[in-house]
């Protein structure tokens, strides 16, 4: 193993490798429960194609694993180290290179915090839509990674529709590009889109060129009070069906409501069940808030509150912002699920989440990208009690099947990581994996990129 | 070969296969030029996902290949036959199972007409995008095979961004389900979008759920004269890079011009050396013709017609509808090509057509989804010419490379099949070319489907 150090460190620019053990350590996990990080060997910190490339065939040559790391936001344990294996930090690569307003494009490097590029894109009169509640901190290589949603996917869509093109270095050291910066291309196979969603096991991200829009007006915000789950649900349902196209349609449950008032003191009242928040970016959001509500209060909402300006919409949406720190106040650590169910099971999916957590005697708080159907329920635990501790992990795993059953799948946004890898097998089935499985075998047939995730 | 026939006909319902010569042959060829298609053994139409499945099990016990076909309307010779294969019909396949307003998703078979799948979900009042010029023929199969496009993608995407799961019948009888019918989901590797642009190469698709979208208003339609490709390729430029968003962004040559002035007497002014078409389905319409219009005009239009009502945008349009049918009265056959450049580099794309059509004494006209980069030369030339046919197929390769040497590619959204087929490796060159190997014998290991169609 001292080769490959050596040679690790022959190849790349003093400082990139670091071996000792503590550092290595605190690159063991990312963000996620229940999903023990190993102790890496080293880690690796490019700053160049070249680095990667360099350490992907060091890895080759001596058979060592390579977990491919962005900010470590993840929430399945995708980012997670094994033991012995070379961390491959990412952040470093973070240029944007080229943001073109006529082609609609920015081509960056896959440590471009999701945020910065935002700001940067927003100078030129453009977005780039898929917004992670993380997006302060997660990268673009990440996002591509897990095929990374976010609030205003609901309107624009999610990662795998911005990605047009991508440089990728292989398990054996080779470079590989993908796609086009043009604006369509059907040339073979989606390579792009099969990168996309990966999670670093078929090849490492080193750059990409993304699709941009031009930025939408400011949105405006309504709030709306439901005493029921199921009533929010229908909500949700009578406005997709209507037609309307929110920019953001976002829930939660009353365990949230009931959990950020009482770390905000919001005065939301505390019989709200279910608190529904959309957002229109259309030329008359006045408008469009207006036959919104209406349909809010149809459906049997008991307070629509709809904001007159951006600085009250902010105020609006705090709610929501706050939700997981404030959830995180209940107990000592937290399980964050992503069952995306289809948009009309909604009510279903929440009532069948308080079923659970009441049969497994634990709080546990839902927010929802509605109009996705995307919820995140989130599962408060206390890690040092063990009982609850197993309660925990199986209200995830009841959750799960819920969101089969319901016709869902079990991640919308976040990823198969380590977390669910059991269940995607039973969501994909033994061909579906079978499929899989060869396609990994092609693109890394040592089995040397982020083992045992996914897959 | 008896026993194959035998099999098949034992396993399916009466009818459903032709061995007779002349019919066979009468399947033997989509609507490329220079793509021969081969002779078949028999012509088998598949009713049902069964059908489908007995074609695919009895043609890898006999090692037969299968060429999936929809409607022929393909214009890369992906659907042509070869010789001793079955062709594989999914026309019949042709209901639409679902239609759902909630969740915005149409769940229908491959044979299901794209034109008939619009109007269908157009009495929901919802959209389905994806409108290749042939929508009134072209299959949603054949669409998903190919990655269809049209003219109102540069506003909503292409096919590959509206399909959410398939079905899909393995090359040795399995039945693959991908994907999902939720909103959202990134559960493993997207197999549905390496089966979109696979050109039934890597399974046969059975079933699609669709995503829709609400319809929009009606559009209005602005047409504005060139006197050259270089003032309306700077024009499409403005027009997008002050941050516009059309819902049709259209450019024909001063050849296609002529050919449709000369066909339909629409009294265009012979100096037109390109002509724009522009349409909004904004709230506004009108203001964003207004803009637009200005943003022609100051990049030297000559004039300037903005419809006001939708019966004046179909008359304007009609102009663009007619360039194919002019153009084919040119001469006695064309050959159509795809080839799609970066939005800036539209004006150098025309320019460079028109000196290949005098370097190669061909008359070469071009329509464009210009708002995309997407260009349509066309090369018109007499079949019965064999010097004439040979210039056309040589200037059909210069096209190519000149896409390619302005950062394009050389299909925007009709597909390699076989036409295309030397270029894709010039295209994605050896890793890209190894990598898509490798994926097809994971699919397909005997090389029963579609052979020697995209690889
Ligand atoms: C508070 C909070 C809110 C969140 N909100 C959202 C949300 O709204 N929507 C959403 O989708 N997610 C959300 N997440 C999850 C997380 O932020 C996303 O999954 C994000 O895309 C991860 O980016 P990252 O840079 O942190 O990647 P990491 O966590 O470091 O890695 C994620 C995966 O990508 C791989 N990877 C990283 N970089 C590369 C690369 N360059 N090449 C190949 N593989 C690579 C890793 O191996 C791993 O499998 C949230 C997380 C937190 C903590
Ligand atoms: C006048 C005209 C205008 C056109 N305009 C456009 C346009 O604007 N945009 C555009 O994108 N294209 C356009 N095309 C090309 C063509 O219509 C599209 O490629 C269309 O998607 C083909 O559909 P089809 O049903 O005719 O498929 P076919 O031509 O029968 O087959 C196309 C490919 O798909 C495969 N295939 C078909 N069905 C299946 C299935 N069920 N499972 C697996 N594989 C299958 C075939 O093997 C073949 O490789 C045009 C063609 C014409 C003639």
């Amino acid at each position: 193993m001292g080769d490959v150090i050596g040679e690790l460190v022959a190849g790349l620019p003093a400082g990139a490798v670091v071996t000792d053990a503590a550092v290595a350590a605190s690159y063991a996990q990312d963000m996620a429960g229940f999903s023990a990080g190993g102790q890496p060997l080293a880690v690796v910190t490019a700053r160049s194609t070249e680095d990667v490339q360099h350490v992907m065939r060091t890895a080759t040559a001596h058979r060592v694993p390579v977990v491919p790391q962005g900010a470590r936001t993840g929430l399945s344990g995708g980012a997670n180290a094994v033991d012995g294996c070379l961390v491959l930090s990412l952040v470093k690569m973070d240029r944007i290179l080229e943001i073109d307003p006529v082609e609609r494009v920015a081509v960056v490097e896959p440590g471009v915090v999701n945020a910065v590029l935002s700001r940067a894109v927003g100078k030129h009169g453009l977005s780039y839509p898929p917004d992670p509640s993380s997006w302060e901190q997660c990268t673009i290589g990440g996002n591509i990674a897990t095929g990374a949603g976010g609030l205003c996917c609901v309107k624009y869509g999610v990662t795998a529709e911005y990605v047009l093109g991508l440089d990728v270095v292989l398990a054996d050291g080779r470079l590989l590009r993908t796609g086009r910066r043009t604006a369509k291309g059907v040339a073979g196979y989606d390579l792009t889109r099969l990168f996309v969603g990966s999670e670093g096991t078929l090849g490492v991200v080193v750059g990409a060129v993304l699709a941009l829009r031009p930025a939408p007006p400011p949105h405006l915000v309504l709030a709306a009070e439901f005493p029921s789950a199921a009533a929010a649900g229908e909500a949700v349902c009578a406005i997709m069906a209507a037609g309307h196209v929110p920019s953001l349609l976002e829930l939660m449950d009353g365990t949230t409501v009931r959990a950020v008032n009482a770390m905000a003191r919001m005065g939301l009242p505390e019989t709200t069940e279910a608190l529904l928040l959309a957002a229109f970016d259309t030329p008359d959001p006045a408008a469009d808030l207006a036959a919104v509500g209406a349909l809010c209060t149809a459906a049997g909402a008991t307070e629509v509150v709809p904001a007159s300006d951006p600085a009250e919409s902010e105020l609006l949406l705090q709610a929501r912002r706050l939700s997981l720190t404030a959830l995180e106040k209940v107990s000592t650590a937290m399980l964050i699920d992503d069952v995306c169910v289809p948009r009309g099971r909604l009510g279903e999916m929440l009532d069948g989440v308080a079923a659970i957590a009441g049969t497994y005697g634990l709080t546990i708080g839902v927010c929802a990208h509605a109009g996705d159907g995307n919820t995140h329920p989130v599962v408060c635990f206390d890690r040092h009690d063990a009982d609850e501790t197993r309660r925990a992990r199986e209200s995830f795993d009841a959750i799960m099947a819920l969101g089969l059953s319901l016709g869902g799948t079990i991640t919308g946004e976040h990823g198969v990581g380590l977390l669910k890898r059991d269940w995607l097998a039973r969501e994909a089935g033994p061909t579906g994996m079978e499929l899989q499985r060869g396609i990994k075998a092609v693109f890394d047939p040592l089995g040397l990129l982020n083992p045992g995730k996914v897959l």
